[in-house]
């Protein structure tokens, strides 16, 4: 089984596009498993944790208790990005000057940017790869604003039949104010993959008049 | 109050930005009011649903059963997108040849991209600007895939005390499938708000290699 897991490890280990890349935000994660873990097991879990790989972890490497974190700050780009993807061109992300007169004085983050983040967190760090999504819960306590740092934090509540893993996710501010929390439900993945980061195509916006 | 309404309406009646705009989606979006509505009144609503402006609905104006539905499509841009503003570059999203292998057989959308479009009905349909958001559940149904269209159907369940409403929301793809359901609780606008929708800066993908 080991053998065959290698394998698939090794198939999937290709490096994939060389353009410069949009995502060069500090992307901080950190897992701290339980005394259970011996130790070799935990430095290969932190070797997911660099720039240029994607490491899971399988239904059985996750324990009640587990937590991961994923970083990241908001710029004016993440709010044209969000409303482009999105289609939520509200002023408010996007326009400074009706931002001003608005209740928040300034432009914020759309909401489900927060949410974005927890799936990523989800998807990238903790269970990572082969994960799949089945039910989240978002409650939205605060805004967030030009120049604020996110931290994702995950984790695991409960371990369930069916590969079912339930997360608590609290998204906190650089203040450590919390601004989103919620609970995820997945399908915790059963084959171990590292991979290579896909390298995004870069991305240009223009300045605005 | 009316004229106070009035006024701040036409102060924010400004045209933002004069860029071509990478959001050429079709947007389709209707409000079914129920028959209590006055004519004029539901005449005055469909005006916010086209491609310029933005109109809210207060508090007093949302009646449980009330409707309205947002569409959009996925394509390339919008993997690649969201992968660069959520930092979620798993290449199931992104990497045709890695996705062809994985259960899905093919590239599929990141769960919370429907996640983000329900936001944007809510921000900028139904209720529209000045809607506060305070939780979403999200329940992930069924993969999309590229070319896929998915219209949100925001449905009002019910209002409650201080300005709260409770929408149903329903996420279904051209095949009438549906892909994420769940509900959404806002704080609805009590003023009255018609905008221009801010043009956003040109955004250029380049190629992968």
């Amino acid at each position: 089984m080991q053998d065959k897991n290698q394998r698939d490890i090794s198939i999937r280990l290709k490096k994939l596009g060389e353009n410069s890349s949009f995502v060069n935000d500090e992307v901080v994660s950190e897992r701290n498993q339980k005394r259970h873990y011996l130790h070799t097991l935990r430095t290969e879990h932190l070797m997911s944790d660099t720039l240029d790989t994607l490491e899971n972890l399988t239904y059985d490497e996750l324990h009640e208790g587990d937590t991961a974190t994923f970083t990241r700050s908001l710029s004016e780009n993440e709010l044209v990005l969000f409303a482009a993807v999105s289609g939520d061109v509200n002023p408010v992300h996007l326009d400074p000057e009706f931002a001003a007169s608005s209740m928040f004085g300034e432009r914020i983050a759309h909401g489900m940017w927060s949410g974005s983040l927890i799936s990523a967190a989800l998807a990238t760090v903790m269970p990572g790869p082969g994960t799949i999504y089945l039910d989240q819960s978002l409650s939205f306590k605060r805004p967030v604003k030009l120049d604020d740092t996110l931290t994702v934090s995950l984790t695991v509540l409960r371990k369930e039949p069916k590969n079912r893993v339930i997360f608590q996710c609290v998204v906190t501010n650089q203040n450590n104010q919390k601004v989103v929390t919620g609970e995820a439900k997945v399908i915790a993945p059963t084959e171990k993959v590292i991979l290579y980061k896909p390298t995004l195509p870069k991305i240009t916006i223009e300045g605005c008049d």
